[in-house]
């Protein structure tokens, strides 16, 4: 379908001449998939993502296996990519439990997973966000101290599917309680995907007017009404130079098989590369590592721009 | 899934205030549908569609029926559609004999269709994109002569299958040429949905400075590598208000069943209302429509809005 040359690049100069893509799939995008990969097959797609030119590629989560089957692997998994030396490989820890076994492991770098609704902190924690942000106090500060890079997620940035939209001073006020415990990095994630650009802006607008710098902050939009390549020019606008993203678009909605969750990285990449913005991944073999991914897992991959390089069938 | 007053409105005062958009699904959509939907329902289509609030709705193509078996029925659709005093019907004339049919049903709008690339031109109307003007010449000049409004669309604005990537200047002087032809308003397609935000932005600027006026530009973009809704937004930052949409992103490319080929006019939708951008439209009534075709078409809508908001399987 597509002739060389394309995207034609055409820079545009108020946008960042580079971006780091935190590459979600296997942590973000495997833990959401219902049969569960084998370990052997994750480590091959993290060696594949990696290959491809991927220099963030969150590994997997350190959570309790009762509540994520899919991850309950990490032990073995981790030691798997004892080879990737240049690769930054973060690994959720939801506690100092976790903590302790990626430490074990030897892991340089760990993810919290904090809510900035109340609702959404009570169903994915049982706890209120205050006690959520106490439980990770300690967690930061122990990574901390074994000079680990801390990234703090923070879920419902934007909307949430009980409370409604969230008021962006809401999100601020969690953004900072997650930088003073410690974190190196924040990660606003509009979870339930219903962000507008005007809307990403607001909030970039306000973290900046709390003092908040802009290279700390990353956005992890979500494609569930197709807003988040709209949303992440908007993030790359105000000056956001860390995108999350997922190979293929993994991590859709279990109600809809193909329905995407995680903005596709490929997608995001055919953006990056048309404005001249550097990433240093290989668009074709990121593609082929998402369509062989769909192989084993039985269904086609929601990015659109896999599907139109890859001719892939629904 | 989504509470009430989602998604949240946060206006950006360099956008425009209000959008028309340019529903194409009946006539762009249904053309690229193997199946022939039956008249009836072509015409509940459309008059649902101006019930959920959309002002301009392309009705048909007086094509050859030879060409577009899909489209065949156009002498007995338009007539259904006359108690729609109010919405904008155009349709589709490839040349005079096609405008001649148009005329005797009393049609008011009408739309030419040319190519920015010569390969195009070749393949689609077996013309040099010269000679492709030099047949809507008489037809935009008898079109005029009877008071109807006339779009001029224009193809592969961005990049082209066979060309790859499509100069700037190249499309300002089709552009050029269709205005100086009488065209009212122009479509700028990316046919195959490989343009990028700075393209599009370089494209607008190269038309303001040919002294095109932005209020006769209307934009086109396809969703092959998802990247219409980032560039939509592109167009609206300089200043397009007039955007082409499909009800359900009809119009996918024959070769996988799901993949969008039009910007799913709910997506859009759900930007420009998050962004405080009038359009009339009724999000719930038109994805229940597009939910409605969906079912006679016997495959799910490729719009994400559609499929988060009607709980739509796979």
């Amino acid at each position: 379908m597509t002739a060389a040359g394309l995207p034609m690049t055409v820079p545009d100069p108020q946008l960042p001449p580079r971006v780091r893509i935190h590459e979600v799939g296997a942590r973000d995008g495997l833990q959401n998939e219902q049969s569960v990969v084998p370990t052997e097959v994750k480590a091959e797609f993290i060696h594949r993502l990696a290959d491809a030119g991927l220099t963030t590629v969150e590994a997997t989560s350190f959570v309790h296996p009762k509540w994520v089957p899919q991850l309950a692997d990490a032990e073995r998994l981790f030691p798997l990519l004892g080879d990737l030396q240049d690769v930054r490989l973060p690994v959720l820890v939801p506690n100092e439990r976790g903590l302790e076994r990626a430490l074990a492991l030897g892991a340089h770098r760990v993810a919290v997973f904090a809510s900035a609704t109340e609702s959404f902190a009570k169903a994915n924690l049982n706890r209120t966000v205050d006690e959520a942000l106490a439980m990770f106090d300690p967690v930061v500060t122990r990574a901390r101290e074994q000079r680990m890079h801390v990234r703090g997620y923070l879920s419902m940035c934007f909307g949430d599917p009980w409370e409604g939209p969230v008021p962006v001073e809401q999100v601020v006020h969690v953004c900072r309680a997650l930088l003073d415990m410690g974190c190196d990095e924040l990660s606003l994630g509009d979870t339930i995907g219903v962000a507008t650009p005007g809307h990403v802006a607001a909030l970039l607008t306000a973290l900046n007017e709390a003092e908040v710098p802009t290279d700390r902050i990353g956005v992890h939009f979500h494609d569930t009404y197709g807003q988040a390549l709209a949303n992440t020019l908007a993030a790359l606008r105000h000056g956001v130079t860390t995108v999350d993203a997922s190979a293929g678009g993994l991590g859709g909605c279990p109600y809809a098989k193909s329905a995407t969750g995680n903005l596709a990285t490929e997608d995001l990449v055919w953006m990056l590369h048309g404005l001249g913005i550097d990433t240093g991944v290989d668009l074709g073999r990121l593609c082929a590592t998402s369509a062989w991914m769909a192989g084993h897992l039985g269904r086609p991959s929601p990015s659109r721009t896999v599907r139109a390089l890859t001719h892939q069938e629904q």
